[in-house]
């Protein structure tokens, strides 16, 4: 499947090269399941997005919102289509210079590609390794799904083996954050815990809703702080998340890529509850 | 005069909208100003450029360098051109996902914009104030003319007012980096002082062949550290720089928006000598 692409609702290729998420990585995107025919969390997706731009100070409103959706349902190939919705909003074609023209037009920017396949990993589990990169410390812009993405560009370029599917970052003070592309968990005591974000990070919108489903459900206690890479270590169980993996457990960690020997985890039975809770809450979330 | 655009050497005003510089802010650009069809420091422009594109692993040889000067021939209009040259190089076309693809074409962006006229603010000096953002600190990235510039973009939106030309940014342990368009430089006691940009900020063109010809030409002591907002109230003349503005003095500083006082500082003997330093340099630089 070659991804279909909608530019401000219009099937286009192209943007303006004065564009300012060009220019700046002036804007914000969202990555969303697509599960026969329903994009998965939804409202979470929209509300992050609307919080991002709250932080931008890019205009968001309920209307835009129905754009992208229309812009979803025109994507959509059929109610059994499994994909990958990928939405962009940028503060739009701007001049030379910082400053952004309250007068600008937002540009919206819509894509299906295919859904790969985790199946096994999610079963089985993966090998991830910490990464050299750390990220800067910007409490502005921590949490956000922002376009300025060149530190999970850099630490994604640290390795090529495609048996490992992930890297772990710490932020420059050595806290652990999260993946390149994913979110962060361990448990250890039957306690779950994940990074706090205040600094650095993505708050990822499977991240939010295994907290909050976790709380809800009275499923595990769930501690969210500063950690150091000595309490990953040491976890029981550890594992990654996203809109598009969902939950993939952590078998084999490399801390040090020079040194053989890695850190190995088990498949343990929170993971499992959670990936459940997960595929439940995927089962009643309402069709788009 | 309205942009002229090329984009991998065609006249396009637009590109996919899967370029990686979009995505991901995953490329570098170069501001350079055109006096009477000359292209001023050329080269210097050129090797940023190409240090930028070794830190981001992005390929940058001879070729692309040649391009880019076929590029500025065939926007410019004539030998008597005065204009601004944006360059923009990203890491090109990609799917999904944050590793390079190795086999990727990296894309090209050349424009021409007038250049505005500063010489009134040059002869008399400027109004900046001290922005509430707070650079990160990020090493991998400091120094790097890259396309990730939120910070810049949030910095400059705390101000409308047209009477404030620039804002000062700290970083997030409260040392003085640069100006959110420009680099910072302040004299006291007969030294050039400007701050080290390790952690963050950009490495001007301008302030680099600034601090160089400094030294070269024994016209005063340069030293570049560490240093705190204390340091530049008082000293003695302060300036801003950049490649289109050249060197701007500051006359007023506002420290706090609130408060009604601001600072006030003349425009000294050292920032005339390196206006016409920068002004011989610029006569100096081979035709292009």
């Amino acid at each position: 499947m070659m991804a279909k692409v909608l530019i401000n609702g219009r099937a286009e290729q192209q943007l303006s090269a004065a564009d300012r998420g060009l220019s700046y990585g002036d804007g914000l995107f969202e990555t969303i399941q697509i599960a026969s025919g329903t994009a998965l969390l939804w409202d979470a997706h929209m509300l992050r997005m609307q919080r991002g731009a709250a932080r931008l100070k890019i205009p968001f409103d309920a209307s835009l919102r129905a754009l992208f959706h229309q812009d979803f349902l025109s994507l959509l190939q059929s109610s059994s289509t499994n994909a990958v919705l990928k939405l962009t909003l940028t503060r739009g074609v701007g001049m030379r210079g910082y400053k952004p023209d309250p007068q600008a037009t937002i540009t919206r920017i819509s894509s299906l590609t295919a859904l790969p396949d985790f199946t096994d990993q999610q079963r089985h589990g993966i090998t991830v390794r910490l990464c050299r990169l750390q990220l800067a410390r910007q409490s502005v812009l921590a949490g956000v799904k922002h376009l300025n993405r060149l530190e999970q560009v850099l630490a994604r370029s640290e390795w090529d083996d495609p048996d490992i599917t992930e890297g772990i970052v710490c932020d420059t003070e050595g806290k652990l954050i999260e993946g390149t592309m994913s979110n962060l968990f361990w448990v250890a005591n039957g306690i779950l815990y994940t990074p706090d974000l205040t600094y650095s990070g993505v708050e990822g919108v499977i991240r939010n809703a295994l907290i909050s489903q976790c709380r809800q459900q009275s499923l595990c206690e769930v501690r969210t702080a500063s950690y150091e890479l000595s309490q990953l270590l040491v976890a029981d169980e550890i594992f990654v998340c996203n809109s598009v993996i969902n939950i993939l457990p952590v078998v084999t960690l490399i801390v040090d890529d020079a040194a053989p020997k890695a850190e190995v985890y088990q498949v343990g039975p929170i993971t499992r509850a959670l990936q459940k809770m997960l595929h439940n809450l995927y089962l009643k979330d309402a069709p788009h």
